[in-house]
């Protein structure tokens, strides 16, 4: 034996120690940092409740106008202090999530989608928007580019293959977002249900689409009648995810500097905050809506007057109406909520200047 | 001012100090504990790095004959325990995990899916074996009973909706089973990279054959015959992912139980250990890849034939053929690596015996 064996037997040896060591002290650090967080989470839950107890105190000694206005604002703007404290920093991943959906699991199986620092949950959202972007800009290119090649190139016809690419596209896009808005919903964004199930609704309308044959014997332009509007109705859906985008990160910073907001909220489509914009914002959303409902109504009567009758027809034309009806109820709701919320606000100002 | 008034003021204050004072002790935890994680991973990762050099140095010392071969094959069994230690415990979440592919980037942005916890990726494991048993009894029930209704009810000709309805299913299932499989690589799967493009390969067949007309002007029973193929080999596909689960699982809690693998280990499609059962498995498995590729090629003939000359029909027969090449191969590999592996133990043995 040489002295190279001798010295790997040690070796060996030691490190077969180090392991077991090593492992000890792992699963030390590990049992002794989740009691910690134990305790932690005993205590912001129970900070959390307090924080609710006091608020609804405060209500009712108001309403039965037992407190000084000037002291009600006061430890009004305080709580609403203590409850920013909780939620926006690290304490926030203490608390209990939105519990993580049927669809996460549908795709993901059981596994925890939640990130335990805040810093990495902005990351998340900043990436969410910037993906929005992105796809803002492909939402307004892909459907553009379809109608010129349609009306300078193919002849007023579009062929199958690059509608159904589009329509994979779409597929894609919708699952895509629905499961990163689902992510965001579980790392704390108040991000409206609508909005969720606006996207569960598209992705079926996309996967229906792809089966249903745009290109038939009869008259082409009367077949593709209704692809052409949804192409059209596409293109101004681009241009106004371009503006929400923007106008959504400013409102955002904005209320994020205000210290009025969660930073993981994200509003899609619906509106709160930076008023000259809003007015510009608001019409279109309506227009859009209204298109939205025109296209499927139209898929509606194209079948039932005879001339398409298959069944894609009629589910994308119901669908459209649907989610143009749903569209409009949220956007309607976040409109009277927000205008409630400045109501409040010039109410305690003016209150304010009077005392 | 009333007496609970002034107690509400006392409280608000009190809640404020509170929440700054959890904040400030959250800040503290979180990096503390990280600070410790970092300690301990550097551990981690040297001792890594120790096992490495000293299989290698064993490997030098006995191709060279400098090591006694009792001693090299006790010193073997000493590395093969520590290293068990480091991936099968706590250990493990220190070390670097595959990274987190484009796949799952695409469809969920940079949200984290590794689990920290042993535990927690086990339990992930055993709900994935649990979807694809439940998936293989779909996977067997759904294209019997089109081929049952086709003869019994639809006279021969399928009707497009519920072939669709079943493409659809197949989409989301690859899709769901391609996200998980990435999942599970994250969390330390040794799963062959093949079985995860496989599913890919799946996914964009089960997308590209929704947008292929199965009900055409001519002939029903010729343009059907690949669909039918099809479903014959899902079928038989069905069956055989039945078998494999249960030879998997038998195989994983063997392996397990001999510590020999990490319990993160899955393999689709392929083969090691449980012999009674493997030879049945394996024949199985051969012909199903023959049959596989049969239906591709005879896609890719009546597409070239002229029968039907549709796009997809030569796309699906080409994916077709790919994927039973790569299945071949894959599986072939498998099956070599672990007869490498047995002759290697026999030998270790027979030494053991002649010592």
């Amino acid at each position: 034996m040489t002295a190279s064996a001798e010295n790997i037997e040690e070796e060996v040896g030691r490190v077969v120690e180090d392991a077991k060591e090593l492992q000890d002290m792992v699963a030390n650090h590990i049992s002794k940092t989740s009691s910690e967080e134990q305790f932690l989470r005993q205590r912001a839950l129970s900070l959390d409740s307090s924080i609710h107890r006091l608020r609804s105190l405060l209500d009712s000694l108001l309403s039965h106008k037992l407190l000084d206005l000037k002291l009600a604002d006061k430890l009004d703007e305080d709580l609403q202090k203590a409850r920013c404290i909780m939620v926006d920093g690290d304490i926030a991943s203490l608390l209990p999530s939105n519990v993580q959906g049927r669809f996460l699991r549908m795709f993901l199986g059981p596994i925890n989608v939640r990130a335990s620092r805040k810093d990495v949950q902005l990351k998340v959202k900043e990436e969410y928007n910037s993906y929005r972007d992105r796809t803002a800009l492909l939402f307004l290119l892909f459907p553009s580019m379809l109608l010129i090649l349609r009306s300078w190139v193919w002849a007023g016809c579009l062929p199958a293959f690059p509608v159904q690419l589009y329509q994979a596209w779409l597929l894609f896009l919708y699952t895509g977002l629905a499961l990163r808005e689902n992510i965001l919903r579980v790392n704390g964004s108040d991000i409206r249900p609508w909005w969720i199930y606006h996207h569960y609704c598209a992705m079926i309308m996309a996967l229906v689409s792809l089966t249903w044959e745009i290109k038939g014997p009869t008259d082409c332009a009367q077949k593709q009648r209704g692809v052409q509007l949804f192409l059209q109705w596409a293109m101004m859906q681009g241009v106004a995810m371009l503006l929400q985008n923007r106008y959504q990160r400013q409102r955002l910073y904005t209320r994020i500097a205000l210290g009025k907001a969660k930073r993981m909220d994200v509003v899609w489509g619906e509106t709160a905050g930076v008023d000259g914009q809003l007015w510009l914002l608001c019409p279109i959303l309506f227009i859009l809506q209204g298109f939205e409902a025109y296209v499927g109504l139209l898929l509606l009567r194209t079948a039932f007057v005879g001339v398409v009758s298959e069944w894609q027809v009629i589910f994308c034309g119901f669908l459209l109406v649907v989610m143009a009806v749903g569209n409009f109820v949220n956007t309607v709701q976040t409109l009277m909520a927000k205008s409630r919320f400045k109501a409040k606000m010039r109410r305690t100002k003016s209150k304010q200047e009077l005392d």
